[in-house]
């Protein structure tokens, strides 16, 4: 059985064909337009182009998922607001039914995401995962009880719109300091430039000559050539994203917990430290049984993956 | 068909007879003793005078269900810690089905009250709670999907210990600026205290002469009567508490959101500036679809029909 699965991004419509345990067969992509019809055009292109990889026919295919930004409506199939795709209360799931014959599912990008590592990637095997995504913002999604889970609202899990500093920085949401506004690449690279600007004798000035070059890497190669302000940010910021993970963990207690973004590259730089942090944080730190940390396997099949796979897990 | 669901208490422990839709039929309570044995009789005690309140024998219920503190295993039946009640793994399922010839079920008295809740208070005809509990610390259940949710560790809903304030108080669990240093009516306490000590001639000290006489009240009284000081640590304290329910609101989206405990019989006194500050705090603020926030509904009642409730639900 074959299920299709379309990643839609602001820069290209990711099509894959993916077999019931996951596996992705096959992917094709191409460029993103504007607008509800030339998106829908592309996703069906995007689909026939995968199948046509995968030496199948799209009518083979059992459904299309599609993993979308911004606030939908999955039960009928509608974007509200995608602002960076120009979708406003686009019917989509519909549209795309018409044009590929099969029925077609909406979800949120950042849930299809964890829904995706949890089948295929860093939750294997396991009965619960909560995926974080280091990016822009902090995105977020869970799988529960082995079932992808979205609330009542469907915006279950906008983890990255939890308070950890009551009052802090402005949040894009409305709120004062989100976890999101500290914990993303964008409050890494805030804090660094906050820093330099604090500091103008900080290597960081090496590395990144004027603030607009800082970016996710610049405070982590800083602090690797020895530079302390450097080091500061990251400790800072390390004590930052494990607080909401530690929030994260003593609410829901799921067996894993991945981060991925481009952060993530860092590896044994990042996750070292924050096991530590984590080992004093949690409320089950002397249990037997603990959450398992550790870094998304997908990068950005995940969204293709899960979208395939919310027929089977929603 | 018949369930025995059993609260334990510092002070007593509490039986009830409960149907299979969570109706409370009858209920007794026993002084609560201290160790193993002991307060396994008594629990048998507890549960033989309420069935013979309910008019039925012990043997004609299905099972018991076992709402405790402390730190317990729900799948061995056995509570590690309960410090105040002097248990240390004990196998308190083992003991209870010993003398009462009925299988039993053990709990966090947390996760049992949500229970309760969700089948017979605040939650009937919803599918999705989560309630928390404003006392000594701040406690919190939750029921998603209609099946009581304990996470991997059986301690998930751990809400209480999740930092708002980074850096901020130290917290028993050994965090700081966790939301029950802050939310519970020990962190109003708290703060109502330290606001008189900061201000020697507010009207607080009118109705507490001294700082042993403050208690969740004190700070509400006060306001009530005109005292700006009293009116500042409540504005204080319902951000801090409207802060953590907005966090679990972005994560869980639950249908519904009950707060209990002692404080909340200030009813709209609390509820009316909650709820404003949720309405510019939620993720989903501007959605069709709004968690619905109100009181529980049982009362200490939460935890006898919620644990009698465990085995249709987990």
């Amino acid at each position: 059985m074959y299920y299709v699965g379309i990643d839609l991004g602001g820069t290209n419509v990711a099509a894959g064909i993916v077999d019931g345990e996951g596996r992705l067969l096959a992917k094709a992509s191409v460029p993103c337009p504007r607008g509800a019809e030339p998106i829908a055009d592309s996703i069906a292109q995007a689909a026939r182009l995968a199948a046509e990889k995968a030496g199948v026919e799209v009518s083979q295919a059992r459904s299309v998922g599609l993993a979308s930004p911004g606030n939908i409506d999955p039960e009928g199939g509608v974007v509200f607001h995608a602002y960076n795709l120009e979708l406003d209360h686009a019917p989509l799931a519909d549209m795309v039914t018409q044009r590929l014959g099969l029925p077609a599912l909406l979800e949120n990008d950042a849930n299809a995401a964890a829904l995706g590592e949890f089948v295929a990637g860093a939750g294997m095997g396991h009965k619960s995962l909560v995926a974080v995504t280091l990016g822009t913002g902090v995105g977020s999604g869970a799988v529960l009880e082995g079932k992808l889970y979205t609330g009542f609202n469907y915006s279950g899990m906008e983890a990255g719109h939890t308070v950890i500093h009551r009052g802090g920085r402005a949040c894009t949401c409305g709120r004062k300091g989100c976890w999101e506004a500290y914990a993303s690449a964008t409050g890494l690279i805030r804090s660094t430039r906050e820093a330099m600007e604090a500091n103008p004798h900080s290597g960081l000035w090496r590395l990144a000559p004027t603030l607009d070059q800082v970016n996710g890497k610049t405070p982590f190669d800083a602090a690797q050539a020895g530079d302390a302000v450097a080091q500061a940010v990251l400790d800072e910021y390390i004590e930052d994203l494990a607080c909401g993970l530690a929030n994260l963990i003593n609410i829901l207690q799921p067996e894993v917990l991945c981060i991925g973004g481009g952060i993530c590259a860092q590896g044994e730089n990042l996750l070292a430290p924050l096991r530590s942090a984590l080992n004093r944080e949690e409320f089950t730190k002397d249990s037997p049984r603990r959450t398992k940390l550790c870094v998304a396997q997908l990068g950005n099949d995940a969204g293709i993956i899960g979208g395939a796979m919310v027929p089977l897990y929603r």
